[in-house]
């Protein structure tokens, strides 16, 4: 934001003037993240205008720093040669990611433009399936074979540096292609320039596969604090690395899906800003009709104590609110075993111990918010007996939303489906049904015998 | 998991055996990250006895994995003058979260068997506000003066490697510690060795402020996929490093806080399982209570409508369907536009842009809605008109839900607090009460004229 105000005037002058020396010089001169951001307040011709006037390397990387909305306007703009060399130097990863935005018009005008080796590699990278290792790794990283002295692996790191997304993990592999150890730049400085690599490399190397999940690769990549993590095929050959900044890329992005399902929204990938409008609708509206279903159910269920509700009129004052203390005790305890499933492993254990815990915990909480809730509802109603309706109903919610909330999910799991699944308001409005049935029975028990008890006076 | 269950059994007959060479062999052999895995399934004074058997560096990296509840039970077992060893070899920012958690019994027996020079480093680290870039960063960088050349540099940096949490960025800095450049361990790799430092530093540098926000410093990291940031003072003294994988456990955390307060729960920092069971209760009880108050404005409103409900005692079948179709809507629209808050500063354009959006989206998903209801409620009501209230007021309230979801986390950004406090609960609340307003609002103005028509029959 800063920059952009402060840089963007200046630009704009050097892009009227026509000054392509300036223009490189601006993008030289800044890092390429905050060029990339001033730039994206431009159209995509000017943008284009700018990126030229710097070499295709340094046009890769502010590339890399778009979103992919504004990596598809430039396509539009751009002189097919000169976006193939752009593509030709991104980083394989970047460069797939990109590639998979476009159409298959675009894709046949370009694609006999790039190199025949970056061809190759596009095409395997495509073919590991979304959401994999394969399909978030980069094939450009540094190797070295063991046999070699640490001054031979020093000079061979220096020619394999343009090429390779880190030098400061170097994974060493042997004639087939297996990995078999890594190195790590400093110890590879810090060790004799005679000694043997195979004497100073690290022997056991922690590695993913191609096919593991992008989460979990990102996982270990937090869990070990590691700054690469090498991929592997099934026959343990080297294929590619993950490195440290996609690993967080990937966990921010997890997060947010996390979050959106916890709200019922089906996850939108992009900013809230770049989706259409009608694929806002669709993600938001194809959870609130299930939601719109579940709460018909508490209407029939409400409509089925309709003798009792003529009789008591009081008891619809309460029905949010009992209502809502199921859904909130249960949107929480959703919200901490939720978490608590993704991050770890649970053993059968756990998972009883996780139970016990929130049965406590509902105790505790559902006593203290009955304590209220009868000191508050004592003052609405004309009988005592009311009051202890909508007390004993409010426990019994905060004791039954609590237990759902933290069941619901593990159950999930158990079917081997996605726990985030159960959103809040999806428990919320399923603790809705019983709540009615829950909120009618203690009517039932409570003031049927007021009613009978009464006319006795 | 994996680990745990196939090194335990192997690592307990160790321990049992007495064979301290072979327990530091079993903590050399790994990885520090699954070491301290299966370490954490022993009890404090076997753990101790595993770690007693390697050097003291060794001994701090694996503690640094563990979490902060089995460091402090360690602190119980082991002998205070190897404690301090390792505490006095730990990296700074690990050292001081962990001393953080102890109290002052345990501070004052330890610190004075801590050398001087790392209990002023801790004194200094600790004096940085909790949050800031000061309590997170690390004070063992590598550093270098920019007259010198590429070779004393690469030489400098071997001396330096050992106390230095990466030696894959250099700063530079003035006699005056300013931070006047920096310099990557692989520009180093490829420069010439009797190049001068000055000729390849980078000049102008991407630095934070120690007060800065520890997320801030985080989503900066991130925002240009680097290894470590450097932290300065006031006076652009260069006084820290924060690295990449801490920027991921903060962000990792920073998650997981707002996802807490999404459910409206007080965020908890340690894991589920760690908290205490009063500690729990309190941070969920405190808005389970706000949001039983919040409820209770509802019962009031509903009161207030005593003579409408009685005669139309059908109404109260649809109050969870009216007000849970607002606060879904609301829920959907606050978890979205708090996101954009978040990531990125909102001009007053992009405001009205989000609330124009929502507008749009709140017709579309409240014209879908409202349809489905009316087909619902038709089968269950006695008269068309009935269906007529509940549909009208399902679209109201999506429209209303929507707009007070997307601009109450506006407003209370605007008022200078977190957005991420208007939780999705309390949304749902705030509209349930206006909600109540609407449906008999809707139901006067409709069913008014049917109840004077019907008797004109």
């Amino acid at each position: 934001m800063f920059y952009r105000s402060l840089l963007l005037p200046d630009l704009r002058m050097t892009l009227e003037a026509g000054d392509t020396d300036g223009l490189g010089e601006f993008c030289r001169a800044l890092h390429a993240a905050i060029v990339a951001e001033v730039l994206a307040e431009l159209d995509p011709s000017e943008l284009w205008t700018v990126l030229r006037a710097c070499e295709p390397e340094l046009q890769a990387e502010i590339f890399g720093f778009f979103d992919e909305t504004i990596q598809v306007s430039i396509v539009g703009v751009a002189d097919r040669k000169e976006l193939s060399k752009l593509i030709e130097v991104m980083a394989p990863d970047d460069r797939v990611d990109f590639l998979e935005e476009l159409d298959e018009a675009q894709l046949e005008e370009l694609m006999p433009l790039i190199a025949q080796a970056e061809r190759a590699d596009i095409r395997k990278l495509l073919s590991y399936p979304d959401g994999s290792a394969g399909s978030i790794m980069t094939t450009e990283y540094a190797w070295l074979r063991e046999e070699i002295t640490v001054g031979e692996a020093l000079d061979e790191l220096r020619r394999q540096a343009p090429d390779s997304e880190t030098i400061y993990y170097v994974f060493i592999v042997n004639e087939n292609r297996c990995l078999d150890g890594m190195v790590s730049l400093r110890e590879l400085i810090l060790a004799k320039r005679t000694a043997k690599l195979t004497d100073i490399m690290n022997h056991t190397v922690i590695s993913v596969r191609v096919d593991d999940e992008a989460e979990f690769v990102a996982r270990e990549i937090a869990r070990y604090n590691f700054l690469a993590i090498p991929v592997v095929d099934s026959h343990n050959r080297l294929v590619g690395i993950v490195t440290g900044d996609d690993a967080l890329d990937i966990l921010e992005e997890e997060a947010y899906e996390d979050v959106q399902r916890t709200a019922a929204i089906e996850p939108i990938n992009e900013s809230y800003m770049l989706t259409p409008i009608f694929e806002l609708a669709r993600k938001r509206g194809v959870w609130l009709v299930v939601l719109l279903v579940a709460a018909l159910m508490t209407a029939f269920a409400l409509k089925s104590y309709e003798e009792v509700a003529k009789e008591h009129v009081w008891m619809a004052w309460f029905i949010p609110l009992v209502l809502a203390s199921g859904g909130n005790a249960g949107s929480q305890s959703a919200t901490l075993v939720i978490r608590e499933i993704a991050t770890r492993r649970m053993s059968r254990r756990d998972k009883f111990t996780i139970f016990f815990r929130e049965i406590k915990l509902a105790s505790l909480l559902g006593g203290g918010l009955a304590l209220l809730s009868f000191l508050a509802s004592v003052c609405l109603v004309d009988h005592v007996s009311q009051a202890v309706v909508v007390t004993l109903t409010v426990f019994l919610m905060v004791m039954m939303g609590t237990v759902c909330g933290a069941m619901l999910p593990i159950f999930i799991e158990q079917l081997g489906m996605d726990p985030a699944l159960m959103s809040n308001p999806l428990i919320a409005a399923l603790v809705d049904v019983m709540g009615v049935i829950i909120y009618f029975s203690a009517a039932l028990a409570i003031l049927g015998q007021v009613v009978e008890h009464v006319p006795a006076l």
